[in-house]
């Protein structure tokens, strides 16, 4: 079953899906800032567009262009821009 | 704004944007076969799982796995087939 998922007043948007016993999302970000939290660790692949990614504890803000790809610890957390536009993503669940 | 869209039943969704005045889409796929007209000619990417696709007017199945793309011309059309569980996908409208 694909389910639909919506935050921040729909300005970030995902369907969620599974295969071979992996939980994975594709999703949309529209400009702006976001914080997301992580249950299982994450890995986040930049489908179109770009991120811009502050982890929890870090300082730094890094930008993922188009084909690139970061992780997320488990319990964890993320800051995350969409820059020059909205940026598509791939989240795949790690464990 | 994003824009969530649903087909035969839930089982193809997808969430719609634009950059750059151009109009996008990332979605799944569940297991089966549909057939999808096109308006504007598009470039489909898989971002995870495989797909099989036969043109409009062609014959042959094609498989394309993960990281592969193919094209649709303009007001024409294709059957698709996701293969071995869900697959996901980058919808761009060229034109």
């Amino acid at each position: 079953m694909l389910k639909h998922n919506t935050y921040f007043d729909g300005r970030v948007q995902s369907v969620g899906f599974e295969r071979n016993g992996l939980k994975a999302t594709v999703g949309v970000i529209e400009p702006g800032e976001y914080h997301f939290g992580t249950g299982a660790a994450e890995r986040m692949t930049v489908t179109s567009g770009q991120l811009k990614v502050k982890q929890a504890g870090g300082n730094d803000w890094v930008t993922y262009p188009q084909g690139t790809s970061f992780e997320v610890a488990a319990n964890s957390g993320f800051d995350v821009q969409a820059v020059g536009g909205p940026a598509a993503y791939l989240c795949e669940f790690l464990g």
